[in-house]
């Protein structure tokens, strides 16, 4: 399976693509959509789509994994990263990938164990698990591996758990 | 020149065609994209950016012209209008509209002569400027229509005061 993971945000939305074979996983690539505050809404909101349009093309993922709003951020910055969060989310739904959303402690417990985890132990962690001989960087793009990886594990926690109860009945 | 106006809503995203000539001005139609509560958030704005580029693609419009988000109304709600505007203005931008965003306020300013007329006012306005024989229905129709008049009352604005500027020089 390949993953799509977004960290979306208005001035920087993280991609990141995973891929999983069984209990294996490895990342193929990820990167960071800037956008200027001197830009209009519509141009920044665009080249969002656009890019993650074009980053689905070349790597074909089947899934979307991305990161819900922490609603305990001012009210001004949540709505910017809304308008950024349905930019990505129409990418998703026109290209039809299944679309997983995770809060930032669901993805933080999943990857690190611990929802509170800060940035440079998600960092470390999704480095680890992935097997990369660097950080992954920036955040945005490390968080939004953080977010592929959490839903690679949702789905093969899913799958075991329906084949067993499968084999119980 | 045609404009759309967008009233964005995630359950409920009110849009109206107008059409204008020189000072007149008329609506080509009007409608509302409801989406259900129970469908998931990538499907419903999906449904929102797709009905849209339908309906661009039928009336082609050259403008856009959408509410910006009141931020006096709650998180959650703010935050919901937000996703659904997201996914308007990447219509807007993939279509190669020229998207002009406006304050509630600044729409019944416009077209009621009162930034806190309610939506009784609005609708009754929009129903005498565009010479219609019936309410425009829903009210997020009605608000979508004047988002388009008070665009295109700003473009005309803007195009007498250039013209003024140019007999001066």
């Amino acid at each position: 399976m390949i993953i799509i993971g977004i960290d979306p945000g208005l001035a920087n939305t993280g991609w990141g693509i995973v891929e999983t074979r069984g209990s294996l996983v490895r990342a193929r690539a990820y990167g960071c959509i800037s956008t200027k505050p001197t830009e209009p809404l519509n141009v920044r909101l665009g080249t969002i789509y656009r890019t993650l349009t074009e980053v689905v093309g070349t790597y074909d993922p089947t899934d979307m994994a991305i990161e819900k709003i922490f609603f305990g951020s001012n009210h001004k910055s949540a709505i910017a990263t809304a308008h950024a969060r349905g930019a990505a989310m129409v990418a998703g739904s026109t290209l039809g990938l299944n679309v997983g959303e995770y809060t930032p402690m669901e993805i933080k417990k999943d990857v690190v164990g611990n929802g509170v985890a800060d940035k440079y132990q998600v960092t470390y962690m999704v480095r680890s698990t992935l097997g990369l001989d660097h950080d992954p960087k920036p955040d945005h793009a490390a968080d939004a591996l953080a977010a592929a990886l959490c839903h690679a594990h949702t789905i093969h926690t899913r799958a075991r758990m329906a084949a067993a109860n499968r084999e119980v009945c």
